[in-house]
This record gives C-alpha cells, structure tokens and sequence, in this order.
C-alpha cells in the first residue's frame, strides 16, 4: 500500500456548512500551507510552534480565497505521525474546491479515502485494529455501536492479543534454536509454560470468537424478524415500532441522522427489521408466499417476534407454526406477540393452548398493535434479550468480521499446538503450528500485513480521515 | 437581538463526515470545556496559551464520547470577539449530538442561525455590511459571487460610507450650533465644504447604486430567459447549454455542489434560466399561452435569447416577436439565436430580413442546438454581455438588497439637502435631511440597527457561524 508526497483532502461532511476543514499532511505541509497563506504580521507558518492555530488568508497566486485559520502539528505529534496542517474555511463548496485546487497545484494530491488513517498506522500511531475502530466510531450510529467502536480504537483486546502474541514469539524462538540442536536433545522451551500460555490464548480466542453474535449485531443492528399469519397484525406491528422511535438527534437543529429504514433505537441499541418490504404496504403477502418469507427472515434473523392473531382458531395458528419445528431456533430469541387482545374476552386462554401444544418455551405479550397496548412491554423485551446476550467485559468483544475470521483461524491452529503438544509432538510440526497462530493473530494488530488486507480496509474509509 | 450567555453549535455541513467541528462562544466557555474535556498530562485547559491546539479526550460524566482536538482562543481575540473553544471530534453524526446534548446539559445553549456572527458585530469585530459578507461568502456558488462577497466581507464600501458619514456628522454638529445661535445669523458650517461633501457622498451612493443591478445578478445569477416559437427549438438549446457546463467542483471527490437546477457557470459567472419547467419537456406549450409566457420571462430577464427557426417564414417570425414592440428593451440585451441553421440553404438572408423589419439593433447568432453548431459562441456572448456590464471598481459593488434600499433612501435625502442649501434652506430643515441620510447610511454599516433588521439578517445565516 504506496502512500507517498503530501496529501490534502476536505475532512468534514460534504456540502456547504458555517465552516469547512481541510487537512494537510506529508513532508511537504508546513512550506506548501507558508506559500499559500499569509499569517498577520508577515510571520511565516513555519516559525511557528507546533500544535498552534493562526488567523490568515489563503491566496492563489494574488487572489484571496478565503480568510482561514491554521493549525500547525509537527512529526511525530500529530494523527497521521507527519507533519499536518488543518485549515479551517468558510464552508461554501466553491471555497472548499478552490482551497483543494490551488494545494493540488502547488504539490499536494487529493488523499485517497482513509489515507490520513493509513499513514499514522505506518508510522506506528495506532494499530491496524485501531484504524478499523476509527472507520467504526465515524460510521456508529447507536450509542452501543459507539460504545464498542471507541473501546477498539482506544486499543481493545488488541492490546492483550499483541502481549499474547509476543510472549508466543519468544517461544517459538526457542523452539526453533531447539531444532538446531535437534542431535542433542535439548528443551530451551519449558514446555509446561508454553502450555499455559497456549491454554490463555486459547481461552481468550474463545471468548473473543464467542462475541463475535453479539458485537456484529450491536455494530450491524440486531436482525429482527416480525411473521406471522396474513391480516395477523405484522404491517400495524411494526409501523407502531417504527412510530415510537424518539428520534433524538434529529430534535437538536444542526445535526441529522441519516434516516435508515425499517431501523429503531432503543436503549441505545439498533434494531433492524428484516425483510419488511412487504409489510409496508397494508396488503399482506398471500399465504403461500407468505410462509417462504417467514421461513428466510426466520432465518437471517436474531430475535424473531411470531405475530398471532388471538382471534384465530388455535388450530389455524399451530399449522401456521409449523415452520418452527422444522427449523430449530438455535440461538434466535423467539417472542410470541398475541395481537388484538383488545378484541378478544379470553386472550389468556389461547395462550396456554399455545403453550401446552407448540411445546417451545418462548415469552408471550399480549398487545394490541392498532391500540398501541403493551409495545413498551415488547420493546423491553427486545432489549432485554439484547443486554442479556451481552458479555461482561466491553474490552473483548469483536465486531469486525475480519477479526472474527483471524481470531477462527488462529483458534483452529492453537488447537492443532495444543494437541500436538499433548500427543509430544515434533519441535518442528510444532513450531509450524505456532507459526500459523503468530500469523492470524499478527493479521488482526497489523503486526503482519499484505496490501490486500490494507487495501479492503481503507477503501471503506471515508477520505479526509 | 438578544444574544447572552455561551452558545454552542456544530459549525460544519451537517450529515456524516471524517470529523466535524463544534464551536463554543460565551464568558463560560473554557470553564466548560474544562470540565468535560480530559488533555493528556492532566494539563488544564484554562491554563493553555490562547491560540493552541490540544489533543483530548471528551467525557459526559465517566462515559467516554471521542478523543478530541480542542483549540482555544479568549477575548477579544477570536471571530466572536469572545472566549472561544473548536472541538474537532470524529464526524458521526452521533458523536457530534452526543458533544452538543453533554455541552447543553452542562450549561451552554444551542446558538441560534448567526449568532456568533452576531457576537462579533456587538462586539465590534465586524460591522453588519461585513457581516452580510460572510453569509454571502458561505452562500457563493460562483468565482464572480464569491469575488463579491469576500470583497464585502473584508470592508469593501462600507469604510468609505462610514468614513464619509462621520464626516458628515461633524458638519450637522456644527449646523444645529448654528441653530442656538439662530438670532445672531452665525455660520459655523462652512456651505461650501459642506456642498464638496454632499456631492462627494452624492456621487459615490450613485455609483452604489448602479452597480446593484450588476451586484444583484452576479450574486444570485444572471437571469437568462429563452424565448422563441413552438417547435424553434427552446428545450433543445437549453439542455444543449446545461450539458455544457464544466461541473469542475464535483470533479475532485469530497467536495459536491449542490446542483441548483437551469443554472450554468461560464467563466466564473452564474447564469440562471427563468421558468425552463414548461422548457425541460420535449412538448413544448402551446402557441397562445406560449406567448403570455414569453411575455413574463422576457419581463424578469437581464439576457433574453430569441430563438428563432432559420426554417419558418419571415412573416410568421415576425408575429411571433410582436410583443418585442409593446415591450421596450429597456437594459435588457437581446441576443437572437438563429436555430437549424444546418437545414437551411441561406440563413444569412433571414437574418437580414429580420434585421431590416424588426429595426432592433441586436446581435445575431446562427446556431444549430441539436447539431451542438456554436453554442461555444453563443456562451461568449453571455459572458461578454456580463463582463461589458461591470462597474472599473469592484470594491463599489453592491449585492445586497436591504444595502440597495437603505443607499436609495440616502440618496432621496441627500439630493434633497443639496437642493436645499441651493435654495439657501434654513439650517433646521437642512439639519433633518442631514440626519436622515445619515441614518440610512449608518443601517448599511450597523451603525444604526434595530432589532428587526438585526433579526431579518441573521435569521437567513447557517447555524454554526
């Protein structure tokens, strides 16, 4: 991954705002920023001391382009680890162009996205799974997400994994001077030590893999699925959840939340509907159709609510159920909506018919969706089984797929070590082993990388960070 | 225009960005930042240089928001004159809400649209003509607007007119002396410096406003109307000239425009196509309110573009442009687009038929819209009308409206004082002239402000500036 020359791109939010930052970066910053503006007092940018901000005006050739404040970082000390400028301007898109412009001119290119980001892992900044939690925090859109994305960039597990990692290298160095006097017979490496150290990182992948259900769906939004029989309620149910979202941010002028469809917060986690399409439209879905929908969403899904309509036949649901016996639910949370109680004199008793014949131990609300009665009740729920799923400690849960796939395959071979170390395995097919857990787990901290790796992760990136 | 306590804002575009950067402004802002923002090292940042920047981490109670950079800047040296912080935090839009929602609670309020522009012109950092300036310089979309507007916002007239007022001032002091003296006919106001004075002033406001109508169109475009006959070829020619623009600003990444609709930039000038919807489709109106509708844009334009069908018969095009007649041209310039001229054998003689019968002396183009056949000559002689229009001086070019009104109004005033002290008026009705022009004078620079025009303002600013 080429990254060379002085980079410079808009950092904030497109559009026209009150104000616009630009940022600067490479060994080329301070000089390009003291050719183009003028500070007051005829004092030049690069006398200047580092991490100050000054008042100026931005010229190309004679033209003012604007009147910009400046802020000066000096390597290593800044985010990218190089010397950077920050030109704040006024947010027109016309000055924000013109600024670009005339620094590509004068020697900068345009950054590519995250590039910013990239230079400070090169230069050592943060690690490759900090950069990623940077690219989280800017795209978290639930206090959750934010929470788990902050906790990565801040360093995370990596930090534990890195130490892990190292004292693993030290074995294998060990081992591997074993091999060279294999004639001999010598252990350099206690293999009791090895082994703890092995079982710790093993039961850390373990837990990290185990979190993986969870922080992918803090981070994604918790997949839920709403089915059920036609005219059961599904399309009231959920424009009802839909209503109910306190849609916070959007109340305080100056910010705005993109608005994400078929998507509640609440209690600060994201829930996403599956598959709605269809229920948007008051027209259910026929029958037929209807269940092979179920069934897909069923499955995608992490919390599925069954919608019933408790003025059905108990017969006509339980055939509608069907499904639910063919396809285990896993670890999907299933939650038994009985809808239009408020229709119905005796809503109780049909559930406990429900409950002795389908035979699942799943929650049952009664609620009226076209009533609004007992949603709270359902959005507890659904919470609830959010913040029970969740592992105790914040610093070790993965959100990244990536990380999820490193820290699987680092498992599978730590596994391989484990036993080969219990079956008094060769030094060498050992060493081997611990090779391919040094690689995975070096994958996830950057400590071993390929452009591949570089390229995927930074293109998702949004460019100015 | 009550403008107390500390304000606080997103000052950059709204929406997801890399970072964005949150202002706050009042006597409590560095106590506040302070408080909720952590600097490495356990420095202080009340105890900071003004004019620093710092790397922190923001907390609302012992939740950690994002890490941070702050800078600081303290009274009167900043844009609102007051104690000032920039937060420069990551751009999701959670984040920056989150920033808002802890600063709020913690004592600050949302600023309101302009207010911290306000603040600079209470506290004398800008006086209100400047002011305008910025909203303009955001609002610019064009190089020749933008040339306008940071004219405006760097002082441009306004130092003459305040100068030349203060001038004036001291003369009416001395004429409403005269005034308690008036039984002994004494005359401390020299009559013929005054009248020097009166006509400098006299001279410069005639010249201000001439140049509004040049000023208005370069702000907000120059209205351009295409008017012709059914079928002449009116949709073809316009989407033929929308096509041609070069969209340079959306072709850097990370900086978009937002596209204003029959809008075209040729040379840094802004041209706007009046009433184009009938336009856009291919079917064009029909003949009777075809004419009605010429009529109208013909009326609201600065350049009207005839287009005329080099393949109709002269008498027939002739008719069409009878309303040219009833209309007197006034300061509009007329260019007439001979259309398919490709189709047509000799179109020079029509247009010397045409130049003979209308006896309107206006520039002829042959064109072909569809076969894209000097188009390039026709945007040339947009430009040239444009630039042939503009004032030697652009720092005597007035933009603005309510700049416009209030330099009318002076301009009543004072040529009803200079008739007055031609008919030797006495001094207490050439006092309340006087003051009359020097109240209207005094509402461009700020000088002399109400409430209302205060309000009406800064209403029309972004939050955040």
């Amino acid at each position: 991954m080429y990254t060379t020359g002085t980079i410079c791109a808009v950092s904030t939010a497109q559009g026209p705002g009150a104000i616009a930052l630009i940022r600067v970066s490479g060994p080329e910053t301070i000089q390009l920023c003291d050719s183009l503006i003028s500070l007051s007092g005829n004092r030049k940018l690069s006398l200047q001391k580092a991490g100050t901000i000054h008042f100026g005006r931005f010229f190309d050739g004679d033209t003012l382009i604007d009147e910009v404040l400046v802020s000066v970082f000096r390597s290593p000390r800044s985010y990218s680890g190089e010397d950077t400028a920050e030109i704040t301007c006024h947010g027109s898109p016309y000055i924000q162009q013109r600024i670009l412009e005339t620094l590509i001119q004068h020697g900068a290119r345009l950054a590519k996205p995250g590039e910013f980001t990239l230079r400070a892992f090169i230069n050592g900044k943060l690690d490759l799974s900090q950069a990623e939690g940077v690219a989280d925090l800017i795209a978290s859109g639930s206090e959750a997400a934010h929470r788990l994305a902050i906790n990565q960039m801040r360093g995370g597990f990596s930090t534990e994994i890195s130490n892990l990692r190292h004292e693993l290298l030290q074995f294998i160095s060990l081992i591997e001077l074993e091999l060279d006097f294999s004639e001999e017979d010598v252990e350099f490496a206690n293999r009791e030590q090895l082994y703890d150290l092995l079982d710790k990182i093993e039961r850390l992948l373990r837990k990290l893999i185990k979190s993986f259900s969870y922080g992918n769906a803090i981070k994604n939004g918790i997949p839920v699925a709403i089915v059920g029989r036609t005219n059961a309620g599904k399309s009231t149910l959920l424009n009802c959840l839909l209503k109910e979202e306190k849609a916070i941010v959007s109340e305080i002028a100056g910010t705005t939340r993109d608005y994400i469809e078929d998507t509640i917060v609440l209690e600060g986690i994201n829930f996403r509907f599956i598959d709605t399409a269809g229920l948007r439209k008051t027209t259910d879905e026929i029958e037929a159709i209807g269940i092979e929908r179920a069934l897909k969403k069923y499955n995608e899904a992490h919390i599925v609510i069954i919608i019933i309509d408790a003025k059905d036949r108990v017969d006509e649901i339980l055939k509608s159920l069907e499904f639910l016996k063919a396809e285990p639910a896993n670890h999907k949370q299933l939650i038994f909506a009985i809808n239009k109680v408020d229709t119905v004199l005796n809503p109780e008793a049909l559930v406990k018919d429900l409950k002795n014949q389908i035979g699942i131990d799943a929650q049952y609300i009664s609620i009226s969706a076209k009533k609004n009665i007992n949603i709270d009740k359902l959005e507890e729920r659904l919470v609830k089984i959010v913040q029970n799923q969740k592992p105790v400690e914040t610093d070790v849960i993965v959100t990244n797929v990536r990380h999820f796939e490193a820290l699987q395959k680092s498992h599978t071979a730590i596994v391989r070590v484990i036993e080969g170390l219990d079956n008094k395995l060769s030094g060498d097919l050992l060493s081997m082993d611990i090779r391919e857990v040094l690689h995975y787990l070096g994958e996830i901290t950057g400590e071993i990388t390929t452009d591949e790796i570089l390229g995927n992760i930074f293109k998702n990136f949004c460019i100015g960070k």
